[in-house]
């Protein structure tokens, strides 16, 4: 079978999941792309559908894809290319979009290991900043990645798209910034907040064990709780004429200044199977 | 005189400004934003006109910008709202535009400190990851960015905005790749480049004295020529899924080690006068 309209009720329910209304009335996400849905499917993620465009689908990536989604027994919707500009992304069509089941996981079920390293990020606003985040959170070893008060969800499928997946293979939670510094102090983390005000530049301090750092929003900097006294503010320097640095940027630099201290990245036992590196595109 | 016609020839050919060929054909350039048209006037650009969208000019950052450019003596040119939004950026009409001649700088002329850091941005295509790349090269204290068979041009708009205004800041330089190595060989800097598959860590090289750190793009890495002999090439790791970092957060952690090694930036005697901290929007 082939859905060739637009107007199809299935399609138009998968073409919801692009609004954060849609996942919420749905309790379902859709992944673009042919890394991310690979991404997806090895971290476990319950895959419930998956649209396919056969004409995009035809070189090595997307063969070995299909192969994954069959041997996982997930069912395959053919559609026409209109159909499938319609679920995809942007300009971006590949050929191919799952529809799946977010992961539920609360943080408060989540047990670090002993020296983990642990991100938060504060009213993420754009989903392309988060999704990049959660890219070099992998690439830099940070355990978790902990979304509290968040202005974007952790689906957005920009955010996904942005991450190259790597939502899938960093665990990642949603909560508020209360419950998240709760489960911190409980948990016995050293927390370091983000400030261009910190009194402490981010290479004096020492990133070792169990080690949290928050970022706020790119607008507003972290709120007032995290003001507490418990949390070490640092600053990454600004010596230049700009006033500050891109979100993104100072997770990169505090992230690879943790790694670079520490050596190696937190044990990786409770981080799910990393997969093999993909071909790049 | 207030414009109010998008017909009005001057406004067709300054809104040609956001368009490559427009800025090539009337060797102009195009700048949205207070904080960017701030810097671009204390850099000394030579701006030519701005427009004016009155009723968004009220506050006191708009207020303060207008007194600059009426002690530059840059002509001011009234427009309605229908005017500044076919002039400006996207939604994101902050009132004020300024039509500049882009800055005539030749990196032949140029005279780096004896410890300059100079980054390379080979092949760069999205405007976007320029121009945060320029803003944080501005906040590490990063001498020079040469961009090298640019894909995309310095002053694209949206590369300006990204950078906040670190593009006027920052001397900027647009040449070839074969151009920017034989220039950082007679000027006697250690070459780094970045790869994915650099045999060497980032974070085991030294970045003292005159050193150029070169990145290539985002889909295709450095070229050919960066494999000279010279080249040092450099890692940063990736211990997690994900096979490659985002430009821009290469960039960030690469000239942010080189700081922490460095201890400060290098001469700014002629990196032009840095302005102050502007308020944050």
């Amino acid at each position: 079978m082939l859905i060739s309209s637009v107007q199809n009720p299935r399609v138009k329910a998968a073409a919801r999941l692009r609004e954060r209304s849609g996942r919420n009335d749905q309790g379902r996400i859709i992944i673009d792309g042919v890394r991310e849905i690979g991404r997806a499917l090895d971290a476990g993620l319950e895959v419930v559908e998956v649209y396919v465009f056969r004409e995009l689908c035809t070189d090595e990536p997307h063969e070995r894809l299909l192969t994954s989604v069959e041997r996982a027994g997930v069912e395959q919707v053919e559609v026409a290319r209109q159909v499938m500009e319609k679920l995809a992304f942007g300009n971006r069509v590949e050929g191919i979009v799952a529809v799946a089941k977010p992961p539920k996981k609360e943080l408060v079920d989540w047990k670090p290991a002993g020296d983990a390293l642990v991100a938060v990020v504060e009213g993420a606003e754009k989903p392309g900043n988060l999704g990049a985040i959660l890219r070099t959170a992998d690439a830099a070893g940070v355990s978790a990645v902990i979304v509290a008060d968040g202005g974007t969800d952790l689906y957005n499928p920009n955010a996904i798209r942005a991450s190259l997946g790597a939502i899938f293979t960093v665990p990642t939670f949603s909560t508020t910034s209360a419950a998240v510094l709760d489960w911190l102090r409980k948990e016995k983390f050293r927390i370091f907040g983000a400030r261009v005000d910190g009194s402490v530049e981010y290479t004096e301090v020492d990133f070792a064990g169990r080690t949290a750092i928050a970022l706020g929003s790119e607008a507003h900097g972290l709120s007032a709780e995290w003001h507490a006294p418990e949390v070490n503010p640092i600053r990454v320097p600004l010596v230049g004429s700009v006033d500050s640095l891109n979100l993104s940027a100072t997770a990169a630099v505090l992230f690879y200044e943790a790694l670079r201290q520490r050596g190696q990245p937190s044990s990786h036992a409770l981080r799910g199977n990393p997969t093999p590196a993909a071909p790049r595109p």
